[in-house]
């Protein structure tokens, strides 16, 4: 078995990334970050149906107990994040039981807003399942659950023992997922790297393809990036912000959608191409650049427009809602260049309609 | 106006404790640790008649909120705490507004379990308004909500922006609850201070007859040892558990009287009469000072024996949930001397049998 490890060192805690195929359900590897003889597995219907008994297998050195919630970022609630933690009491587990997340980002956020509440704080380990999850969400710390008036406002910042990794688990992601995946990975890549994104210009569609190595190396790529500006400014005071390129809008989006219809990937595909039209609008980005962006995600096969019945005045409601709001400015991340993000805190409602 | 400052310095955050008369809707003060221009005080029923208005005076440069919640430990649930999630979304505070808690534990609790969690973290200050949460709660970053298996089952540490005691605010308490927040002075005492517990046997009618030199001086003594002991230990990985004094039992208690009928610092009395005699029962206490402190608690007013119908057998099921289970094995807190707290990881069943 092979992996890279990357380590995430935040103040007062450093976490292991391992990266690798096949290695989701390493008892070597889990063993490292259980501390005591309890294990809770949060995960959902779809996943469990496909991985949950390799995963229980590999712990039956430990008291392990599981709970399945339903598949969907509708159920990313204050409702089922309660189950998470009713299902900790009632198996009486102990502070320093370890929860195990198994699924994509609702599963890993809500999972991990449960085990940073349970008890004020229990280990965690990530094992995210979907791309969007393995490049974006399980790193950072971020999680979080929904409120009816706004994506991801009820949460914490609360850092993993561990997140693994495994690409082998793609086999079993539909298309759809795995192109919204690499919407974050392009984000990634126009934030600090225009050498990665040339690399995606050449080999998208060995990801598409579930090529390991073209995995392998662009989710370390991706997560590296993400763990390099998290390190920087853990509770996003300042440069953390960077990584919110194109999602202003993309929330907007989604809570819009009532957070269904689009994946969120997809969402930031649009926010993406949108943060790239302001850029342009504002003379920041070339448009030759701007073209390249466009070109790459509508390759890919992601949304570059709006669903049809949305305007940006429609999104605006929201994002002025977003977390992001300091004394009534809303900062933008806007590019530069290709691997070059700022963040500009004079955009005007104005400015947004511009992209009319 | 005058008043004392004890710094308290945990990794990465550094805050100011206030002590003094008439200080809670001074201005100036409260201008200092408000960030923005919006603010959210969350108080109780009873608390609201007495000061909101004084305190809603004090801060009319910013756009100021309030949510009155229900007084009572039975009202320190996630749907309390929701409603509180609700009110900062509904009125659009963004993460940089002050979360302002006027009131008792109860208040100081939730409330900041709720700006630690909107929007990931929030800024608060805390104003406690009982002498428990003034010397006890108040102090340490501990927030939390009750749940059916456990009390403070559901929380996180997050440390507030300033903590502002009013020892005038006692005023208007009970003097039940003025007994109960003595609880926790003894206790403090009896962790770390033989000079503080003799000067308490002198001087506890003093306090309770609301003298303010005595009122000023026992409360900076016992939120001096506390954020001693918190700064050496804020995530309570070892020492901090020292805290913990007669709260293994006092948390079984309440759990069994399903935390009604008695006040949480009557439950500490009788938790620490119950440590010092274990203490006591394993030869490490002298019989003088258990009658000590069984006398100065006596003195006070406080109980010293279970409720009629409990006895211990009915606490243990509640003590094995207790948080502090590492391993099965459930440390104790014991005293050694009057003023020397020590933590004691061998306790079995039928050492806490012997109580009976």
């Amino acid at each position: 078995m092979t992996y890279n490890t990357l380590n995430i060192n935040v103040p007062n805690h450093s976490y292991p990334v391992y990266i690798g195929k096949a290695i989701f359900a390493d008892t070597t590897l889990l063993k490292k970050h259980i501390k005591s003889q309890q294990v809770m597995i949060v995960t959902n219907t779809t996943l469990a149906k496909l991985y949950l008994t390799q995963l229980i297998q590999s712990l039956n050195d430990w008291q392990c107990d599981y709970l399945v919630i339903p598949d969907g970022e509708q159920f990313k609630t204050l409702a089922t994040w309660e189950t998470i933690l009713n299902a900790l009491s009632k198996k009486k587990h102990h502070r320093d039981s370890t929860l195990i997340t198994l699924g994509g980002g609702v599963v890993g956020d809500m999972g991990g807003f449960a085990a940073a509440c349970y008890q004020r704080g229990m280990p965690f380990i990530q094992i995210p399942t979907s791309l969007l999850s393995q490049v974006d969400a399980s790193i950072g710390g971020k999680t979080a659950i929904n409120h009816p008036v706004g994506k991801n406002l009820i949460g914490a910042f609360y850092q993993p023992s561990a997140v693994i990794i495994d690409y082998g688990l793609l086999n079993t992601l539909p298309l759809r997922e795995l192109r919204a995946g690499l919407a974050e990975i392009v984000k990634a890549a126009l934030i600090k790297d225009k050498q990665f994104f040339i690399w995606l210009e050449q080999n998208f569609d060995e990801i598409l393809a579930l090529n390991d190595q073209a995995l392998a190396s662009s989710i370390l790529q991706a997560c590296t990036i993400k763990s390099d500006i998290v390190i920087a400014d853990e509770k996003e005071t300042h440069t953390r912000a960077l990584l919110n390129l194109g999602h202003t809008f993309a929330h907007a989006i989604e809570h819009n959608l009532a957070y269904s219809q689009w994946l969120h990937g997809e969402a930031v595909s649009v926010g993406l191409v949108l943060a790239a039209k302001l850029s342009y609008n504002l003379n920041y980005l070339a448009l030759n650049d701007l073209n390249r962006i466009i070109t790459l995600l509508s390759q890919i096969g992601l949304p570059i427009d709006l669903p049809n019945h949305l305007t940006v005045t429609d999104l605006i409601p929201a994002m002025r809602m977003d977390k992001k709001i300091e004394n009534n400015k809303l900062p933008f991340i806007l590019i530069r260049n290709i691997g070059d993000a700022f963040i500009a805190n004079n955009i005007s409602e104005q400015d947004l309609l511009s992209l009319q």
